[in-house]
């Protein structure tokens, strides 16, 4: 069986247990708690074997191999399935948005996120907030725009695109985002959460 | 024939460039300089109807579409070729790296090169540069760390996730990085950049 390392109130280990519901692959789940995590546990030596960058989630293959990067984990376990399409410009788009999420939208919205809510601002560091809140805002405006005249992000059909963008976009508001004036990503949201074997971050 | 528009001093337009030469597609430039940028000249309607998030790279392909992302054009070129392994674990940590690169690498060795060489740093960020230099240099020791006991960064062969990362980490002295203790890192750079077909990011 799939084991994943993974702090279950981060979107990056959500957007895998997502996908594995949706394709029915059971998982098992090893915990990194936010005490953990502030008390270093996925930078001891034996967590770095599994993951050089010291950051969950790391998946353990049923080969005993271990994949980190929850875009990458995202991607091995769509190839061959509906949520990974087989058109090459269409793959091409679901691996566009797949980096600009972790370049563009995870930075500003995540960090929010995470300050805001579960670990405060680090101590020095409060001068980035307004600066990250900025750029999570121009993600948004991205996403809106994008999504005023199509059902999904890529090929009007649900995607990983979809599953690693709405990881954090659907807790935006625990990192201050006001969403209110994103009525197209609110749709959007709405039919993600309708999809078939959908399931809650903290289920 | 496909057009990238491009900055010719980003790496991530470089890297672009590089995978084409050594595929031998041609490739027309269009060039926004850092005088473009500093303009913003990829924020005019007509760029974000290309990219809405306004930044190069942009490889406009043969049918006319936009795909933007450095690391989703290499992936969209390198597919069926020996860049991109056929292997399914393979070709999930050549994924692992180019999202780790994004992610974990750029933001910092990148973005210390854009501010120290081109762009200076921005007014009211100054606090940011150390933050943004530490983090290269664990970006770095991940490598060091990485290459230590291989030739290249997956499968022992030269892939996309090598020529992602040769983009910034061959130009990271520009950020002020001292390369000296890293000596596989600048071991595997020589390989690199020994590969037939290789272009320099200037050429």
């Amino acid at each position: 069986m799939i084991t994943l390392h993974e702090t279950a109130v981060s979107g990056n280990c959500y957007k895998v247990r997502l996908l594995l519901a949706q394709l029915g692959i059971p998982v098992r789940r090893v915990e990194f708690d936010i005490d953990a995590l502030r008390a270093g546990r996925t930078h001891t030596e034996a967590f770095l074997a599994m993951n050089p960058e010291g950051r969950v989630p790391v998946a353990e293959l049923e080969d005993g191999s271990f994949l980190p990067e929850s875009n990458a984990i995202l991607v091995y376990f769509a190839e061959g399935t509906p949520f990974l399409p087989a058109d090459r410009l269409e793959r091409a788009h679901v691996m566009r948005w797949l980096f600009w999420e972790q370049y563009s939208h995870e930075p500003y919205i995540a960090v929010a996120r995470a300050w805001r809510t579960y670990f405060g601002i680090p101590a020095g560091r409060e001068a980035e907030l307004p600066l990250r809140e900025a750029r999570g805002y121009v993600a948004l405006d991205v996403l809106e725009r994008t999504l005023a005249d199509r059902a999904f992000l890529v090929g009007d059909r649900y995607t990983i695109a979809d599953i690693a963008i709405y990881a954090y976009t659907h807790v935006a508001a625990e990192g201050g985002f006001e969403m209110a004036r994103y009525p197209a990503v609110r749709a959007w949201l709405a039919r993600v959460a309708a999809q078939p074997g959908h399931i809650a971050i903290n289920d």
